[in-house]
């Protein structure tokens, strides 16, 4: 994603507490939102349109994105300031600090939509599928609660399936042609999507959960 | 495969009791090659054109055909009797029944090549890759044995890579465009896939190991 650099970005983050968490209440996310509904989060959020859209198709769900880059997520809580949402929160941060955000089996899904590919080896480390990362969405996530990842990168895709095979994941609803997929129907794109359907090239999607958090 | 009957066929392979063994001496097959190179097999192995080709790039591996279609596997009985080749063997017969014809771990590779993908979901069972296949598969490869599996059918590798998974494999060197990837310089093709590659259209390939046979 292209990055405009918007110096008031800071500010205005700032200026809507409710809606950005610069001190997530990891443990007391259910205060936060005043009901228990079930917890989504989407790692690397963007301008937050997926959450958007998904929020008003699941009002019984409460999503929460996690966006480093400021000049990116001021559109998101642009959007929640102009149409207000009671189901949506942004955090500003690392998802490397998802533990800090949440605690144990606090989440029950979690999405991987569009990130960067990081096509270098010796970037292998800061893809969003690396084991590390893996690492910290078991601790996060509920037992039976499962990763949604989407993207049009045939690279992380294919090392995506081989690093959560490696990890033990056990796969599901894999789609190497989402949009005319029996998986299409129920799909909701992304900002990023929905530029990049209109060229035709397909984008890949999967499920994956921690077959062994049960024991 | 379109099928064309050849009612000479069975007579002929008879007649080839070298290449073709109708009672596979399962836990004997050093005795067969006369030596104790490395065991790889291919499960609908049509009309041998694979085998042939890696048997001769790989000299130092044992390569065992299975085929049900005698009309089929008639053509790599006749390339083998045309052009002697002392590493391969074929078995007429069915994969479901490969316990008789190799003993417990006697297998080092196992190849799936462009198999029927029985896209309906009444036919799953009949999918080399559903879940009671893999069992069988489990029993005959050694524990750090690799499963190849290609195919141009995108339905079945999404299928595949989710009973893989589900079944506890691990998957590696995944490619969802084998001919562009930089697996392509030693792929070696079978005669359907040289048709496929000239219109185009991406093949599929993974390797998976079963996780928990060492234990």
């Amino acid at each position: 994603m292209r990055l405009r650099h918007k110096p008031w970005a800071k500010e205005y983050l700032d200026s809507h507490p409710e809606y950005v968490l610069t001190a997530p209440p990891s443990g007391h996310w259910k205060e936060v939102f005043q009901n228990d509904h079930p917890l989504y989060i989407e790692v690397g959020t963007g301008k937050g349109k997926f959450l958007d859209k998904m929020s008003k198709k699941y009002p019984e769900v409460n999503f929460i994105g996690i966006e480093k880059y400021e000049s990116v997520l001021v559109t998101g809580v642009e959007r929640l300031v102009e149409n207000p949402s009671d189901n949506i929160r942004f955090i500003l941060g690392d998802v490397a600090d998802v533990l800090q955000y949440f605690q144990y089996r606090e989440v029950d899904r979690l999405f991987i939509n569009f990130t960067d590919p990081w096509p270098k080896k010796r970037h292998e480390k800061r893809r969003l599928t690396y084991q590390s990362f893996l690492t910290l969405y078991e601790k996060v996530l509920r037992p039976e609660g499962e990763i949604h990842m989407k993207t049009d990168n045939q690279g992380l895709f294919e090392y995506s399936l081989e690093s959560m095979s490696q990890y033990g994941m056990k796969l599901k609803n894999i789609s190497l042609d989402l949009h005319t997929s029996k998986l299409a129907s129920e799909n909701v794109m992304t900002e990023y999507e929905e530029k990049f359907a209109a060229k035709g090239q397909p984008i890949f999607r999967l499920e994956a959960a921690f077959a062994n958090m049960n024991e």
